[in-house]
């Protein structure tokens, strides 16, 4: 058994001004901003219980979901079942694509999952 | 003064089979869906104060963010002089373009708004 949960969006901003990208996003959600040291800029979501990221990226800019689990293999496994694709596996996370052509991440987590919306799967 | 918050998620799908495109999405996030009576379906995510949409369109499949609003014209006003451009209206929404690329939706509400995010602008 694992467990998962979507757990973000990402706002991907095809920028080399990630502060000015923030900004915009910041202000469009009425959300505060918070500069993350690993190069995202997180807007404060916490009522949600999901995490709003902005990052500056190469491609195109989009919207994209993060679904965090427990076990990334079997979650890889469990959405590659549902019909979705293996794009590329960078650090901690494995980048998807559904069937529907929209791109999403797959994020595992080595403490145990909290916040609304987990899901066991057998 | 008006208000707004950010108010979903919307999981555009260029297909013909919208049940077939719901259906991968709620397993995906572990949803239950419900078809709405206006051509979408909504996945269940009342715990996150947070609709998440699923739609059939014609245009590329993206993921779009709703913002709703209690003043239409005066929320996409204070969008436009952020940076955002007026893209087309429909209905009771605007579609708008973002700064950095991505299209969002402003949708007016005649109920006064509710849950997490809410954010008064003078």
């Amino acid at each position: 058994m694992h467990r998962s949960r979507l757990s973000g969006i990402v706002i991907d901003c095809r920028t080399g001004a990630l502060a000015e990208a923030a900004r915009f996003w910041g202000e469009a959600l009425g959300m505060n901003t918070r500069m993350d040291a690993s190069g995202y800029v997180a807007l404060e979501s916490s009522a949600r219980a999901l995490k709003v990221l902005v990052q500056s990226v190469a491609h195109e800019s989009r919207v994209h979901l993060d679904i965090e689990t427990d076990n990334l293999e079997a979650e890889v496994l469990r959405l590659t079942r549902l019909g979705a694709a293996r794009i590329a596996r960078v650090k901690n996370w494995w980048v998807m694509q559904a069937p529907t052509g929209q791109r999403f991440c797959i994020v595992g987590r080595s403490e145990p999952l909290s916040g609304a919306g987990i899901h066991d799967w057998e």
